[in-house]
């Protein structure tokens, strides 16, 4: 019988946190170096010394504590962050956090010491909503944002990273950044619907699928309406739809993990009795193959060519950001999958189509993520829900996979 | 030899009034009732009793002079109007004043008397760009909108029509509006590009097109670009595009003078990752025969139904504006036809797509129009501009129609 986590002592501890910020309709607004992070800090510094461990803090306010293990080697890390959106859901973030502790607590309870130490971490803004870019403290953690860069970070209202830092106590040395672990662990819900439509509470997630974002300028004529025929329009919006038609059934023929979205779209003059004449559009491109990406790029050009050119109008293609795919380690996925397969958890493979901090952790070592069934497939909202069972079985996966890769059956047995 | 107008004095009155609010770019500013517009009307005063006619300005402002004929019948009219869009073109409206002006002085220069009447009439706020709705005074005058209504319009500042009407001198008596005549004749720019496209410098207008305006709601699912497959998907933007589209193909197919035009796009929450929930958009259908028109409104039902409610998204249409079509009269079109024939000019009949203060006036008396081609088919602009030979053409056949209306060639030999 696998080790499992003690279920109620979790889901007190997220209901616990869920009223650090909570919003009216059961949500929490955490944003990064408020007072609610603050205190969301506080409380889980308090669960983390309570369970033993000590707590650093590095200069950019990620929070590490470490569980010794039988051995001094790099630790495997479990982790994820507390900060979230304005007006953001329970658990996104928290869960990985939380489930983390757990894990720790629920070695206390049964005396197993792992091979490897296991660190838990909170990294400090992953979702940039106060401070961009997001995954700033993990990114920052690994050497990917200079120092000076993050501090000089400012929010809406001209505030600088750096003096919140301070402000709220968590301004810590950069000694005490986490360090390259033997392997990183990220528990996150899905904020997407696929594992309900399968019918499924958890996924082991193969890596973050390459993300690349175009703006696409369509030039026509505008004209008046009424007066100009058919035949002698130049009509930029009715090139952009046909673009947009065609890029949806594109990416729906190479495979069913390609998406395309058009999200942004502005017409001009945007007048109901006026032709018109320019549509500008983002394209936002996934897939978790980058040779993929390129091709899909390489494909709308040609759509775009042929719906304007053609017809005589213009159109130029900005591709001007681009995250590559991270594929994440074979072998911690598949201690991932192998954990749940000892649960008896029925699963899927599945990319991420979103970023997380487990994207910059992949880049400096092992990595995998787990991903809890999400209702709706709905975040960064109050209506984020995910059942309890749900997210009882993700931590248990968790745990078994932390305990393949700290190396240590046989603690469970001493 | 059919009789012709003094080409030069028409150029030399359109460039004098053209300095009436002249803009930078070669334009006018004449909006109705400014200072400008005073100006502009002082001047056609002027150059009207200058000719020997007198003017009455009724309680809207519009101005009629009348040259009797042998018979006092009712007149045959000619009319057009001097206010302009804010930054508007030399040509539109104060082409067909003051070709009208000129039909008479050529008249007076070779001494033709005609049957019926011939007067000149110089509409109040024909453009609506400062008081709406478009085409005030010529709807007022035929009873199509009440006196209060009329005087309580207000501009952008909050200045009532009644009053500027006063500020400006032109406030008349009601007993002075312009009656119902023999005929309407209205000269004016094409503001589109058909007789461009065919290579005739005047056109003859056959009637106004029929109107609808609708707004199309399509409701689907707002979700993140990343983790949502696109089988899931409920993107209210590419049903949107695929109905923008397939109008555009649609009206293609039913001839060549059915246009449509979506001219307004918004989409929510319009942001680039995330997939839009809601697209509103405005669809605008013209057509010359209202059960045309009809259809191609139960054919856009069916298309945004088969965009939506069988992708699971769901659409709501509101149809919320239509002014029908009007026909001018087959013998007032043809005495147009007729007259260009005589100056061996060709011509094209064609259906206006936008209004004119014709359009009121032929719900009261046989109507017709004839336009004059414009470069680029641009209009509303400073860049608008119809060639001299073009302007004199279109006058020309302006005082042809009129000969034939009132019914005097006989006269010309007298």
């Amino acid at each position: 019988m696998p080790l499992r986590i003690n279920a109620d002592r979790l889901h007190a501890r997220l209901e616990a946190m869920a009223r650090v910020g909570a919003t009216p309709a059961g949500g929490v607004g955490r944003t990064t170096l408020s007072d609610e992070d603050r205190a969301g800090r506080d409380l889980l510094r308090s669960w983390l010394e309570a369970a033993g461990l000590a707590v650093r803090v590095d200069d950019f306010g990620n929070m590490t504590a470490r569980r010794p293990g039988r051995e001094d080697g790099p630790p495997v890390q479990l982790g994820s962050h507390l900060d979230s959106v304005p007006r953001g859901g329970r658990f996104d973030g928290a869960l990985g956090v939380l489930a983390a502790l757990e894990v720790v607590e629920t070695l206390n309870d049964t005396n197993v010491t792992t091979r490897l130490p296991l660190e838990v971490i909170n990294f400090t803004d992953e979702e940039g909503a106060r401070f961009e870019p997001a995954m700033l403290g993990s990114g920052a953690a690994i050497g990917h944002f200079p120092k000076d860069y993050v501090y000089a970070r400012t929010d809406a209202r001209g505030l600088r990273f750096a003096d919140e830092l301070r402000r709220i106590g968590y301004q810590g040395r950069e000694a005490d950044r986490p360090r390259p672990g033997a392997a990183y662990l990220e528990l996150h819900i899905e904020q997407g619907p696929a594992l309900e439509a399968a019918g499924l509470p958890v996924g082991v997630v193969a890596g973050i699928v390459g993300i690349t974002w175009l703006e696409v300028t369509v030039v026509g004529q505008s004209d008046h309406a009424g007066p100009t025929p058919m035949g002698l329009r130049h009509d930029a919006l009715v090139a952009a739809a046909r673009v947009i038609d065609r890029i949806d059934r594109l990416v729906r023929q190479v495979d069913e993990r390609a998406v395309a979205t058009v999200g942004r779209l502005r017409i001009e003059p945007d007048v109901i009795n006026i032709i018109p004449g320019r549509a500008v559009f983002s394209v936002d491109l996934r897939h978790p193959d980058l040779a993929t990406l390129d091709a899909l790029v390489t494909h709308l050009e040609a759509i775009v060519g042929s719906e304007t050119v053609a017809s005589g109008l213009e159109a130029t293609i900005d591709r001007f950001w681009t995250s590559e795919p991270t594929p994440f380690s074979p072998a911690v996925v598949d201690a991932v999958a192998a954990a749940a397969d000892e649960l008896e958890l029925p699963t899927m493979r599945l990319w991420s189509g979103a970023g997380h901090d487990a994207k910059y952790m992949a880049e400096v070592c092992p990595t995998a993520m787990i991903f809890v069934r999400s209702q709706g497939g709905v975040s960064h909202c109050e209506q984020e829900y995910s059942t309890p069972e749900d997210v009882e079985a993700g931590a248990n996966v968790l745990l078994g996979a932390a305990l393949r890769l700290a190396g240590t059956t046989e603690g469970v047995d001493g």
